[in-house]
């Protein structure tokens, strides 16, 4: 039995203006919508991330309280559970499957939140990495909505160099001549675990490398058996097309890259008038805090508060770094607060 | 007609304990040895660089100014001029080449510089990168030998980050089903263009992205454009096996990974008696100022320089930063003045 459910989208029409038919949106709950529809909070997922690996943040005693909050934990379009190339039907199905912005994500999880629920006002959005971009556009589109917002090791749009990076994951995996444009009948194997491989570099620091946390800190046997263990065991299971369909979301995010903004960017990080930490990551490589003061220094109402660590992009991410998680905690506590 | 000298070496015998029979390194001289032979240079070439590939360091009115200096730069083996995979005969063409060290090349560096030209004592060693590595095994190896090193952008010892860095890399050309295990008739192209995507994230800095320095500085007229001509450009004509096989040597790199310093690293790096300046770029993603600031603090007469700047690796590399290469000849010649 499924520990989901799903939202019938019906046919819905992409930034691309290509329409997927019968779209779905996976979708977890965590705790009960109050009577006056006041306790909600948004809070999407990451790159290849499933809602139940959103769950390190939620729990009784934490600031993601489900016995206050009503927790929506929407899956992104290619993860899977979603509309994804693997699960839907031809003639967009696998390597057919039209590119998704975060701006179709978030607008589905909009009418999710509205047409299913009812919900016209948000204590929260947050989210981890890719789900920061997704908070971002809450922000940016529904400011009379969103009251809050805690993007955490992300932006709002990807930087340049965050996209060479991705472009070196993608190649990795288009490399592999099994893939062959989408069309594969057995996974790329060697694709993903080079894609793993090239990911391992960028996910921790060098200081986390230096201090070989991944054996002291996370029990691994080897820089060998990380590599594998970790890494390849994140990637083999997934499927290539989701996870080319979900890289191109991230090297195509920006809040500004829409009808209402036009590419203004400055003028879309402006419109966000949900209060907001913004919280980076020292160490993080990928999304370096400088971005993030560039985004902060345009919204009316932000904080720009770095994660001292040496843990990288992992820092606040899938229970990793207690410590890290603990400020992080910490911090959605006090502006849910506020 | 070459451009270089060729030094016969005869059967070498390596760290592995495998033979390359009528081993061979090739090599090019800047300058002219004085009579009293006391003003030579060595100065090793980086990863995939050949010797031509190191001049924008040498030039009259520069530091390493060849009215002055005798230079001398060997080519590593695998750079495809010395002994290569893709340049000797079988039984160790190709994918059967054996493993070779930075103490094996630095070795037959020696022989070059001792049998050939009878030199006993070199003013300066220095290299970048992996020619860094090189200069770091001189100190070392030949303690009495060496009066001055400059090591810049490199490191006596490969970390574990970087080791993972180049995991990425190897793993994006070897995902490439053409290059079938070393064994390839045609060049695996793909496998090459990923790992030039993937090393387009690490080369240069995330705040060189950002400032658009690859347009605004480098001449490029868009970030794909760059991403082909500049790094598909730098590895596309290499030859798969040379290229891992220097990867190799590089991930493998050691000062004290030898029957001399059995391991002990610290020890090793006490042994470098030469006056010593080295220099990291603030931004180097894969060879960070930490790493060389503890390997300062275990030498004897060793002072670490930190060049500030946002070209990341490519700081005092090929020509690319005129400012960071001014920085860079000044300390060289402040050493070399010493």
């Amino acid at each position: 039995m499924a520990d989901y459910e799903m939202f019938e989208l019906g046919d819905i029409v992409l930034q691309s203006q290509q329409t997927i038919r019968n779209a779905r949106l996976a979708y977890k709950t965590y705790g009960t919508l109050s009577p006056a529809k006041d306790n909600a909070i948004v809070y999407p997922t990451w790159y290849s991330g499933q809602h139940y690996e959103n769950e390190w943040l939620i729990g009784e005693g934490m600031a993601l309280d489900p016995r206050k909050y009503f927790i929506i934990v929407p899956n992104m379009f290619g993860n899977g559970l979603s509309s994804s190339p693997s699960n839907t039907p031809a003639p967009i199905d696998r390597g057919r499957f039209p590119n998704v912005t975060a701006y179709d994500n978030v607008r589905q999880q909009y009418r999710l939140v509205h047409e299913k629920f009812g919900i016209d006002s948000l204590e929260l959005v947050t989210g981890w990495s890719m789900g920061a971009l997704q908070t971002y556009h809450w922000g940016a589109l529904y400011p009379d909505m969103v009251k809050r917002i805690l993007p955490f090791q992300g932006s709002a749009k990807c930087s340049r160099h965050n996209f060479v990076f991705l472009e070196g994951v993608k190649a990795s995996l288009q490399a592999d001549a099994a893939y062959n444009n989408g069309w594969y009948e057995a996974p790329p194997t060697k694709g993903l675990r080079a894609m793993a491989r090239v990911y391992a570099g960028w996910g921790f620091s060098q200081a986390f490398y230096r201090q070989r946390l991944d054996i002291t800190a996370m029990g691994y046997a080897s820089l060998e058996d990380f590599l594998v263990g970790f890494w390849e065991g994140i990637f083999l299971p997934r499927d290539a097309n989701n996870l080319l369909l979900m890289l191109w979301t991230w090297q195509n995010g920006d809040i500004s890259n829409n009808e209402i903004f036009k590419g203004d960017f400055v003028k879309a990080l402006g419109a966000i008038k949900a209060k907001a930490i913004v919280m980076p990551a020292s160490t993080d490589l990928y999304f370096p805090p400088e971005d993030n003061a560039f985004e902060v220094a345009h919204m009316p109402n932000a904080e720009l508060r770095t994660i001292e660590t040496v843990w990288g992009h992992f820092a606040g991410g899938p229970g990793t770094s207690p410590a890290d998680i603990a400020t992080l905690d910490s911090a959605l506590r006090e502006l849910l607060a506020s």
